[in-house]
């Protein structure tokens, strides 16, 4: 269509990126290869070193360019605190929130029958030995208040029954500037059984 | 917020993208940063490629990885027609069509006083001088139906006057699935206007 096949070939491989489809990534590639020294070829160079140095922390699984990631080397970080999130997207919004102060550890996805995640391919067992390793005294689940994030929190606490370590998770309510008029019922009902003394 | 540079300054270059935000780039580099072998190195050794092959056609200024594109040295290419074209994005539509036999010459943009885009920034003499020396018959304005693309169409017929070739525009009136009951005032009047008999 574009009369180069260098040029479709990049089409075809951004058409695979999540928000991306066939027209759009068309549109991106062009608007790259109109800059081709002001973005195209940093992007290339980027991306290029990325594949390089991007590594899984031993520690977390964050992305880092070392052994273990710099949340897990911060020695600022409290100890004995473990958030366990979904996977990294879920650890980057909680930094963003820049409120907790402990360490992270990425489950690796939420129990799924349709895509087949069971408890065996979370990360449960690393979850176990840092627990009883590192003395964490709190296990915070920060995963999604659906019907997965709560049956893996459920599974996640039933596994850690027995270290000792207190489990808790995030609260559930009406979220910062939301409407009633505009909220589920589901999310009414947990707010109003969770209702706190002013 | 990622904790490795190199992810931050692949998010930043990714957000300049048409289509994609900061946080629609930061879900795209993850699902990059997941898929490093299958997806994210293809596509910077695909960049890089381009980076180093893309040129634009000399005649035409279609992105291309020779002197001239394929369509301007296309021999089964009717002589004698050019389709004008705002740019690149507008050539790969028409071709996407598969209708139009010709070639092609892209304008560079539409007169526009907000962005500053006057008849002299436009590759007109150039348009002019192909209609001369390569004998054109007929330069159809395949040009946006909006103030800016109707205001610039009369400005290359202008400019083309004396040249002794005739100019055409693309026809106006409903799209092809369009329902008229949503359509603007402006489509159905010209599509009233410019009626045919059965």
């Amino acid at each position: 269509m574009s009369g180069a096949p260098e040029v479709e070939r990049l089409i075809d491989l951004m058409a695979k990126l999540p928000g991306l489809g066939p027209r759009s990534a068309r549109r991106a590639v062009l608007h790259l290869v109109k800059r081709k020294e002001r973005l195209l070829a940093p992007l290339a160079a980027s991306m290029d070193e990325v594949v390089r140095t991007i590594r899984t922390c031993r520690i977390c699984e964050n992305v880092t360019t070392s052994e273990t990631c710099e949340i897990c080397e911060d020695p600022r970080r409290a100890n004995g605190l473990i958030a366990v999130v979904q996977d990294v997207a879920d650890l980057w919004a909680m930094e963003r929130a820049a409120v907790f102060r402990g360490r992270y550890h990425v489950l690796g996805g939420l129990l799924s029958a349709l895509d087949g995640i069971t408890p065996e391919t979370l990360r449960l067992p690393e979850l176990a030995a840092r627990v009883r390793q590192d003395e964490i005294s709190e296990v915070i689940l920060a995963l999604s208040a659906t019907i997965d994030g709560q049956t893996t929190a459920h599974v996640v606490a039933e596994y850690l029954d027995g270290t000792g370590c207190a489990v808790t998770s995030l609260a559930k309510g009406v979220p910062i500037g939301g409407e009633l008029d505009y909220l589920d019922d589901g999310t009414i009902s947990a707010a109003l059984t969770a209702r706190k003394a002013l």
